[in-house]
């Protein structure tokens, strides 16, 4: 299309007005400059209000279609390792793998507060675009709406994402049963950590980066080396952290956990962190992290496949399922006691995803 | 699953925490005292990260999958004639219908805001749940992120829709061509308005209510009275009004239009509205509008199956296609004159949905 502004947003030191959001042409400017710029791609260059898209192989095949949401709000906007822009890309193919789905698309909402910077605007819509990318997850429609100051703060972003299974690959929260082996993915807390290290109120050091990061890939790695049936849930422990998932599936299979606490693995500046705020790991953040329920005779070569993912490298057995009417994680903690691994009780940790 | 919460909800008195966006305990009793309570379906029930949803028949027959989403805003969250949950389910339906396509699914993600009374969300999203229902359009993933008083502005929700297309609908922005004509599908600025009498800053008598409504039915009237390539562009003017529409679709498709006012359908109290705010109505909302570009020939097989469908009992022929290299949308003035309808230019109309 021809471009016809009279000159170019300022990129460096312009700001998000009101106009923006008004639908009208500086809408369209902002779409075509920022958005359409760093997300190119053939269902936008449509410039329809939606996007068209084929229909994937293993649809036809008998599959089944998968969608989930998330919106993403964490405060600060960047943080060590990452940013709103690829956790908001991260988190919902995340959504979409624990579904055993392979993610195709993204649709992304922006609500932007009047004010906010385009060049922050940029560098978080270039790292989601990017992190698009190197997922082959392509964000295929958005919208973007504006609020006063004060009505808002700075940028917020709801993904969704749509994606295919194959018909056989159905892991769910329900399919947990006892003798089952659960397996986390890596170590944990890191998300939570890099987040909270950059919050002015509780400023500490620590070189603790956030481990955003799509999972997808992993999940296929982990789906082709067992038979589907044997990997009963996937669920990215997010917020609520590890604790919460775990809390989670247990309700929803109507099962308990045991777990062993030294199995769990913790990078020494989280662990070290988490005491110097009086933090509780088992409740922080991950956002490149997976837990497996899987068939007890299918856990080595799971987790072997996992072992042999970059993003598994860690990956480690740290419980089974147990029969239990209270739906109780138990706990067998380092110093040989046992402690109940409760909901998240006491302050919650806000906008942290 | 057991409910093993302490104590339900306060529906009436109570209100959004910061617990509630935790992902703890309280956000699960919030998800299923009144999300999943609300919008009931078997695609929530199963309570995973994402819904599994069947491959539609039409996608199976060569046809292609579309989505589209919005983020809602609207102030106030209440309205004549409806409110931000209803909202939120007919724009997201009706930019899927633009695509030609039938709706089948929906994602919700919430922003709220601290303190935010649960009396005010329970009737907003019972709203939603039964604009849902009445389009059956099901609600099948959602999330929910709380961040603290004075960081948001009550709820905001943004949605995506799914839908299915036959293989050879395929409206667009692009397809209009000279010769063409221009059908809006009734009065314009019906929401805008409704929206605008309930501002504080604004307040003013009017019985206008929002025209907010699900269109795929009406999308579908119309591509059954004639072949499909007949219908070369749809679109609802939405933000920015049938003015912005227009020139949206002139731009796409390197054209101009002509356009003739005395045509418009307007509601004497919106043209009131209008002249008492000194706004110009072509600028003004709509949520349950279209417009589209048809061929010459099916113009009237169109208008008269829209007629016969209650959300077009008003459809007008309001102009023409013609080929214009400036791409201007001319309006011949119901004095006898002529105007550039040009884009939105002066104060926009900030969070009118």
């Amino acid at each position: 299309m021809k471009k016809d502004y009279v000159r170019p947003l300022d990129l460096k030191h312009g700001r998000i007005d009101m106009n923006h959001g008004a639908g009208g042409r500086a809408s369209m400017q902002l779409i075509e400059e920022v958005f359409a710029r760093a997300f190119d791609n053939p269902h936008l260059r449509e410039g329809d209000d939606g996007a068209s898209l084929p229909v994937p192989p293993e649809a036809l095949a008998g599959g089944r279609l998968v969608t989930a949401c998330d919106g993403h709000i964490v405060s600060p906007l960047f943080f060590p390792g990452g940013d709103i822009g690829c956790l908001s890309v991260h988190g919902t193919i995340n959504d979409v793998a624990m579904m055993g789905a392979r993610p195709l698309w993204l649709t992304a909402s922006f609500i932007l507060e009047e004010g906010f910077p385009l060049a922050d605007l940029v560098r978080i819509v270039d790292s989601m675009a990017a992190a698009s990318r190197e997922a082959g997850v392509p964000v295929v429609a958005g919208d973007t709406k504006v609020v006063a100051q004060g009505q808002g703060d700075g940028c917020f972003i709801a993904t969704t994402g749509i994606g295919v299974a194959a018909p056989d690959v159905r892991p769910s929260g329900r399919n947990a049963r006892p003798g089952d082996v659960v397996i986390v993915s890596g170590t944990i807390g890191d998300h939570g950590v890099a987040v909270l290290s950059q919050r002015e109120s509780l400023s500490f050091e620590t070189e603790v980066r956030s481990d955003t990061a799509a999972l997808h890939g992993l999940v296929d790695a982990m789906l082709k080396a067992v038979p589907a049936a044997a990997i009963r849930t996937l669920r990215d422990p997010t917020r609520g952290g590890l604790g919460t998932t775990l809390n989670e599936i247990a309700r929803q299979s109507d099962v308990g956990m045991r777990v062993q606490e030294a199995a769990i693995p913790i990078e020494p500046q989280v662990e070290a962190a988490c005491e110097l705020l009086g933090l509780d790991v088992l409740y922080i953040a991950n956002e490149g992290k997976l837990v497996a329920v899987v068939a007890p005779e299918a856990a080595e070569r799971v987790l072997a496949a996992m072992h042999a993912h970059p993003l598994g490298r860690r990956a480690a057995r740290i419980g089974e399922v147990v029969a239990d009417d209270h739906r109780f994680i138990r706990m067998q903690t380092a110093f040989g006691g046992e402690r109940i691994v409760d909901w998240l009780s006491g302050e919650p940790l806000p906008r942290i995803c």
